[in-house]
């Protein structure tokens, strides 16, 4: 015999464009906004009865309302009130994100996509809770000095040659919870800062010292965590054509990557909740 | 003040093909292997001490190094050998996800790839125990009838209409925590059989009945979970063009798509242990 | 002063799925449709005058209104009725490309996807005459054998080694203009029958001989042109572990990659008319 | 018989990153080089014969070489170079692209990539002759208002409503054909500015603005050429929650979507020559 084990449905990726026509200048706001729910799901799962399945076309259409009834705020206050609106009934728990990607002003009325990086909101969601979670993904950032590696063990099939100059660079992907209060630029620029002022002797050094960052810039952060990976750039081997090579001619490798991910957590921070609990599927 | 909280770290997609000519009719084996080891790591990480860092150039040589010592055979084999490799010392807990691709034979030493479909092993390891996760992903599935959905809760932003014959398609991951005993094989054919002959009320009733028809064919399965996306397929209003559409002609729609998620679990199953935790940035 | 120069425009994409349902078993066709219509459209580029602008909007709606008036039949059949369907008026040329992925029936009325391979037809009408070009894209090969490489000039920047066993793998896209009697499946298994069977001396050669190969297939075909990145197999050095390596454990790398791209045509074809002819951004 | 079309080879997405160190601020140049060689390769297509295929894996080892010996210089200026080495011999014409992504300054030595669009140069480049062409790919932009849609034909498929105010989102790809003198960041802010300022009647209409305005910012400028796709924003229905939507609240839809193409071309403007001509694979 078997049983229903962890589950959550919903719409994920609607495709949210909200404009403000209030003043002359307008605004554009760009959001994918998914949504996940769970709750005393067993009916649907076992026997196909749908009477607690608000239908995924449902939250779409309740998406694009709130929109125009509400306006959009904050992400993490849209996300907060679409999250408390879903939960009730059988739906004990709502988790919606949202991603947004910012649009940069040319004119009044017309604007440019100038980054492809999305700023996140997490609100989770229950009857008498919500744990938030902000951050950013796609932040891609380089240096050209001021990163070493050396000192790592080797064994058997360790080839790699010690350095005290490498070119670092990373797609940063941050989340932070925190209670509702973090200012995501400050966030932000804490985490930029930290990486162009770091002297890294390991991509975990530079890792934590960001994650530390942003608890030193943003006192409701609870905890952060960072997920880098190591785009490796090799310097290319000139010697056979008669040239050396200073560190200045890198080939930008696309796989393998190295993948260093870490949290930084702030004493005596509170529970984590369910907020760092997506539904796992390894 | 601040410590370190979850974190890991590892060479990931290390894109290893392995030939076998052993006999005339050669063999090709395509394989995206990641790795990420985890244990006592504060020092790198506080300090820039890399003296318990394995490099992950070092981890990437080890994978093709293995392959070529060892062979691949499974990938939860393969998976198996190089994670209980990596763990000792600081490092206390190792996870290698494998990825194969198919080749399909041509000739002897000519092939195809057929199908973008991915055959998944995740094995962890700790000194004194492994978990083993066997799976897939991309694996595409539609039907053209047996599917309904209606009896679902209607508010004011509900505007879909009931329907007792729909298209249903979806693209199926799975993942199964097993003893290593399960049969990929049978896995895989239990749920493209149950998908073909399982009249649906709603994808969450599909998805249970797969899993739980997964069960069922392979015993030493003790959970399987499912990620399936409703790939929605729209019936085109041709009233406009004094058509009728008697569910022949569809628009095949990107975003937003339902997700459904869910596991089955079979009664008196082990504990899961660390297998569904991957580094959970959200 | 200026004036418009070549030009075109239609709805690119418009994806649709036809399920027949005439018999027990139905069948399903999955198509990407694209339309391009070209003309005498200065008027609206000058002049913002729409009165000869089919909205792109129209295009999409008579793809799958004809879909449902007329079926769809061949790839090819269904492109041309629509590309004589757009020609007229300031219409003097309509450019349709079906890009069809196919699936493998599971029961009566179950499928899977089994490959991402696209069979693709596009034809061209003007009021009085039609092309036709037939193809297909991703269709991945590899062999393991029977390719060298070797006798290429030297020069300072060369550092590559000759070979005579090399891994040779790469992604096919065919296309063959025909007067729109050649036979697909035909010309599909010249293609793979000869990647097979060939011995390579480069893979420009392979190239050449895969053409031939589908002229000799398929009478009607007038030329054929082929676009084959070649997916680089490196033979990772094992020698460092103490190991050899005889062809056996190979890294598949992503970028850089050849790109070999040759036509062979029939003697005595006749002119190639507009069909190789797209809006030419570079 | 048959005989060898058009054909070309070479390696594809060399990915080099350039730092410059010379002052305190590095720079960080980030490239994607593809060549592109034809000539008299007969030999290599019928016989296997490689005496006069320069390898890619040299060719790829040349941009890295050039990259160390003369440094980058502006995109144009590197291709050249690059295109100008490799004719000779067999080798009659060479065309290399090289794609540029800014990265933008932190700090002296640290840098984020604010931005995925990239700056394209194309030089073809023959014994006796060499073309430049300039351009942009990726450039996202959006209008809320001056955009109008009407006056189009209405058949018995049409359905599009008129509308005088609508979104207008595209993707901008761009390509002008110069004399070697064309200043890039002229002919972009030409673009843009256009964009903003034009009450756009159709798309087709902004399309031949923008490039009219890059004629007129450009004297070296012979024609440029545009592809916009029409990244439909669609005003979403909210009447059946009882609520108005005065062109606020969008559905952003991925597939399918218009696309426009077309050129400007300047009164007198020297032959085209063969820089528009990849190879035309359909």
């Amino acid at each position: 015999m078997a049983r229903l084990g962890i589950n959550q449905y919903g719409k994920a990726e609607t495709h949210l464009v909200r404009v403000v026509r209030d003043a002359p200048a307008h605004e554009v706001r760009d959001l994918l906004v998914s949504v996940a729910l769970s709750g005393a799901l067993e009916a649907v799962h076992l026997d196909g009865d749908n009477s607690a399945v608000l239908a995924t076309d449902t939250q779409k259409n309740t998406v694009y309302a709130f929109a125009r009834e509400h306006g959009v705020g904050t992400p993490e206050a849209f996300a907060a009130l679409l999250a408390r609106h879903f939960v009730g009934g059988a739906i004990t728990r709502a988790r919606v994100e949202v991603r947004e990607v910012a649009w940069t002003r040319l004119s009044d009325h017309a604007f440019t996509q100038a980054s492809s990086e999305q700023r996140v909101a997490v609100v989770v969601a229950e009857a008498d809770a919500q744990w938030f979670v902000s951050g950013l993904s796609g932040l891609v950032v380089l240096k050209t000095t001021d990163s070493e590696f050396h000192g790592f063990p080797r064994d058997r099939y360790t080839t790699l040659a010690e350095t005290d100059d490498r070119v670092l660079a990373t797609e940063v992907a941050a989340r932070w919870r925190h209670d509702g209060s973090a200012d995501f630029g400050a966030a932000r620029a804490a985490l930029l800062e930290c990486f162009a002022a770091h002297h890294s002797l390991s991509l975990q050094q530079t890792l934590y010292a960001m994650g530390s960052a942003v608890l030193d810039a943003c006192p409701g952060v609870a905890e952060i965590r960072l997920s880098m990976p190591n785009k490796h750039h090799f310097v290319v081997d000139l010697s056979p054509f008669g040239l050396e090579n200073p560190n200045e001619v890198f080939h930008a490798d696309d796989r393998p990557y190295g993948l260093i991910e870490g949290a930084v957590v702030r004493d005596g921070a509170p529970e984590a909740g369910p907020v760092w609990d997506p539904y796992p599927l390894v």
